[in-house]
């Protein structure tokens, strides 16, 4: 395995920490090397262009996320229960980075920008596993497995995690788990 | 009633176009003079300055939409009917201004803008829309009327409408709005 590389860390997270709050278009990579505390020509050695640093961003968030979720999902033994932990821990992820997660709903229909290979890999690893989840936990929905209704749930799930993080903070994690499970699946057994 | 001011009009027009490809901070007043085919001096006279601009942009869109969606919601008999018909005009106005509603979804959830004010008014009478239709559709929902379920029901929108749009525009909005329907409203009539 390779060592950590600890600039390299370091120049992703200041990344989108900034680009988050501002916008990628206008973080420079001046501004990346200063907020990471790094030299110029560190950042440059890492990365050859801010094209390659954001693309490489999201294929480290895809990195950490997707096999973690999917691993979360192959434990679980039925249908509506692998959606209910599938939507808590993308929450758990959410609450963990939320600057990330602003600049992941904002760039995530973008179809114009050098790195929106790696975005879209991503978002449709992200919308597979949502597919395969709301599948069980609906097997009245003819379309469940369609990428439409996939992004619908996961859509869901980013809004209310930004409402929740920004807006409603007060409200506990579980709280907003069941509102989400009583919206997208209405006859859990908790429920009927 | 005002006089129509076609270079207001150019303006906010070119600000949502350039700011929906690049982003807000990384779109300058002298782009959107271009874009629009102001002189400065015409763009200055119009907007003090690039917050001002974008925070009448959100107004805007919100004078608009709004109203003109309440209306619709009103002239609606039933509960699930207000619902199918609010996400239908949601989706008519996102294919109408694609570029609108990616800006929008990318700024939704930013509360560090200058310009949140005015976004913050126009996610929240979205919000109260949904949330409207949403407790009529469902009212098995106890938590229907709360702002992170009409947040859910938004963004689940928000997000397959932009889906169909970017990556399965073959599809007709009319399928679309089902496929929201059954997922939302999963024991409406036609489904049960």
């Amino acid at each position: 395995m390779a060592r950590p590389n600890r600039s390299r860390e370091a120049i992703l997270a200041a990344a989108a920490e900034l680009a988050a709050s501002r916008g990628i278009s206008a973080t420079s990579m001046d501004d990346i090397a200063q907020f990471a505390g790094v030299s110029k020509g560190s950042l440059y050695y890492n990365f050859e262009s801010k094209n390659e640093l954001f693309g490489a961003l999201f294929v480290k968030v895809q990195h950490d996320l997707v096999p973690a979720l999917q691993e979360t999902l192959d434990g679980c033994a039925d249908g509506q229960d692998s959606l209910r932990v599938l939507i808590g821990e993308v929450l758990v992820r959410l609450q963990a980075q939320p600057a990330l997660a602003k600049l992941l709903v904002a760039e995530i229909f973008r179809s114009d920008r050098n790195w929106s290979e790696s975005v879209g890999t991503f978002r449709d690893s992200l919308a597979q596993l949502f597919s395969t989840a709301l599948a069980a936990a609906r097997p009245d929905l003819d379309d469940a497995r369609s990428l439409l209704l996939a992004s619908s749930s996961l859509g869901a799930v980013l809004t209310s995690g930004l409402e929740w993080l920004v807006f409603e903070p007060e409200r506990s994690r579980d709280e907003v788990v069941d509102a989400l499970m009583m919206l997208l699946v209405p006859f859990s057994p908790e429920t009927a």
